[in-house]
């Protein structure tokens, strides 16, 4: 059902399909052919609405390929937050160009739509909002939508407003259906509503939807005059991508998608960069440790245990970071619980660092003999854990701070961190201690 | 708005808000007190919502603190779907003793219920569907809407079915609000229903919901027959789950939720066994390196590049298992695509590792003036990252035919094998050219 699409299926039955199956046929064709495919929809009608199921940026580079009456056509038929949504990914004249173009009142809307930056309540919303003056009666109300039927997006919930657009209520169409037919819509509809001011940032309205199960809510300016809707199939896309984004990030892909099937050469291209970044942030740990040769000299054997001690480093870092930037996400910490989740961690460092410690000591005894080896790796790793806790913590923070990605940065850093500290330690009682270890 | 709720709050105040908050503070209160407020609130009649809104393991610890009667009376007024997901938590004999008090259509209800496992889409369903028989005509649909709509979780589509309640089609009520009185509804519903078979993977469910923006669908068994629907604020929070599952393991945190502000113990309780595993699978890597102890003594310049390959290690295949990870998540890849998925990353693996091959090459040349170290430091490097690529992309597909968590120990599993490759071709090389290198 949600399986792949195959690539030759004939246009009539095409058109037969869910716009969101006609996108996923767009998105797996070479570039020539999709563009071929999306003027035989366009000639037919029917391009808008898979455009707007397709991921923007692909969208826009076929759209790009139209002529302008193409293009104008399209967007005028597209739904307003996708044609957007859109809009966004093409270059600045080309926009100018086709806003002049378009009829007023839609390219008005486009404007306007295109003045709130899109990781906000506004740059989310739609602008095709079933508002109703507060007079109406519940039958006259029926009638109105019926009207409007075909233009909105989603009839679930109808706002009342007054002569100003001021939002005074909502009535669902629950509530319309219930009602008798002469009941006036201001005495149906619920005054509590609750709104997204435009500004907000689409992370919170995430977990607004998420927490409380809504379908639409209304966004208002700060007068509270209606703006648009936002719609929960806008929300889950937003919820799918944070979470996708966060899972990328902590996982070291930098920007856009690399799908398991993209060819290597452009998985490549993501992902070299960063490790090649990771390579000139780990060559300080390559410093510090060829301080230490004459110990290593002498000492051959501490060398071994140095690999697990990089890694463990990494592997506490992780555990840290990923808690806190999960909280964050989910808006449970910010910047002033810093302290508190220092001070956590630094004790949840001490205590994974108290039994790693014991237990790299222990099994160093048993496999080396080496009582005072095991004590001193045991020292070693309990160093490295309580860095890589603390740094893990405190890091995504700082990241934030400096308005870059927390999940991408944290990691690293957070495990050099803890590789310079754990290692440090473990190389300086090395040599302090050269004399009982040999 | 989503900000945390204080704890002191008048209960007639608490009453007035969204069961989602009320579960919010029942959450946030110690356990003595939360027992105290459930208590207060079922005597307002008001502790079904909120309990259903609560994560529902901590319900049910909640709920097994209060008296039989308490119990019943709360678990007939949920929702049935989150009133199961809290009876899956309890101990068998004591959901056998409180099914066998519950009403009995109801505890029939709940009986079927449970006999879905709660990952497939007869595990997430509502059994509370509006079902109407299609010789009924739109207005004495609206009635039969009218009558039920007390009892219903949503009424946002209905559903027509013959006698022996096969679906038919589906009915938006916008599509009831939009028609003429006398029309039968057979005429105005669609045929065209997307079902889900009750035995459909949650995830499966998900990616249909995200990909067509459907608000509920059916859920019907292998003869067709209705049995219930899923609604999206279901799949919202099964979304979330899995996106937080996936983040948090491969983050290395192995089971529950550790969020940043719980008690140290707590999180070292989630976190050190899976760290001190990790010790012992890195204890190989320790093994090998010792193996090559008279290399180290010779040149113990070597020792400082050994944390660097480790950690490249893992961040190369941290990149690759990220990627297949989410691509299993999204159903894009499965088993069959192993090879291609070995293909792909086998040659990611041989780019990356030339570039970085090159890099640390180049830099080891610059740093320590030893051309001949600079080639053994690029092939050990280029090494590791080919084996961690390939492992990486290979070991999550192992995993999930295991029927474990890929996300959890792929990570490890593939970092280990980068290290012993990368850090084993290092000393080998090292060991064969140290007339060179000294």
């Amino acid at each position: 059902m949600a399986g792949r699409v195959q690539e030759k299926v004939p246009l009539s039955e095409l058109l037969r399909r869910h716009p969101a199956d006609i996108a996923e046929v767009l998105t797996t064709l070479k570039e020539e052919e999709a563009v071929e495919l999306l003027r035989r929809l366009y000639l037919r009608r029917a391009a808008a609405a898979p455009l707007g199921e397709m991921d923007p940026e692909e969208a826009a580079r076929l759209l790009a390929e139209l002529n302008r009456d193409e293009a104008l056509h399209i967007l005028s038929h597209m739904d307003p937050d996708d044609a957007v949504d859109l809009l966004l990914e093409l270059p600045e004249a080309t926009v100018r160009d086709l806003l002049s173009r378009l009829e007023a009142r839609k390219a008005q809307m486009f404007r306007t739509l295109l003045a709130y930056p899109p990781d906000t309540a506004g740059g989310l919303m739609s602008p095709e909002v079933l508002a109703l003056p507060a007079h109406l009666t519940a039958q006259e109300a029926i009638e109105e939508i019926r009207r409007r039927a075909e233009e909105l997006e989603t009839v679930y919930y109808a706002y009342v407003v007054d002569e100003e657009r001021k939002l005074l209520g909502v009535l669902s169409l629950r509530d319309l259906v219930l009602a008798r037919p002469d009941t006036p819509i201001h005495a149906l509809m619920n005054r509590e509503v609750v709104t997204l001011p435009a500004e907000m940032d689409v992370e919170e309205v995430a977990q607004l939807f998420d927490k409380y199960n809504y379908l639409a809510l209304p966004v208002v300016d700060k007068e509270g005059h209606l703006l648009g809707i936002v719609t929960v199939d806008d929300v889950m896309d937003v919820m799918r991508e944070e979470a996708t984004e966060d899972l990328l990030r902590v996982g070291g892909i930098p920007a856009g998608e690399d799908l398991p099937l993209d060819p290597p050469w452009s998985s490549v291209r993501r992902r070299l960069p960063w490790l090649m970044g990771l390579v000139v942030l780990n060559l300080s740990v390559a410093g510090l440790v060829s301080r230490f040769e004459a110990t290593i000299a002498e000492l051959a054997f501490v060398a071994s245990l140095m690999p697990l001690i990089a890694d463990m480093s990494g592997n506490a870092a992780s555990q840290a970071l990923t808690v806190v930037i999960r909280g964050m996400a989910l808006g449970l910490v910010g910047w002033k619980d810093l302290p508190r989740i220092l001070w956590k961690e630094l004790r949840v460092g001490l205590l994974a660092g108290l039994g790693l410690g014991l237990q790299i000591g222990l099994l160093s005894l048993l496999l080396w003999r080496k009582p005072m080896f095991g004590a001193v790796a045991g020292l070693a790793l309990a160093g490295t854990t309580v860095g890589a806790c603390l740094t893990g913590g405190a890091v995504p923070f700082l990241f934030k701070r400096l308005k870059m990605d927390p999940a991408m940065m944290s990691g690293p850093v957070a495990t050099t961190v803890g590789d310079l500290i754990g290692i440090g330690l473990f190389l300086s009682l090395a040599t302090a201690f050269r004399a009982h270890l040999a």
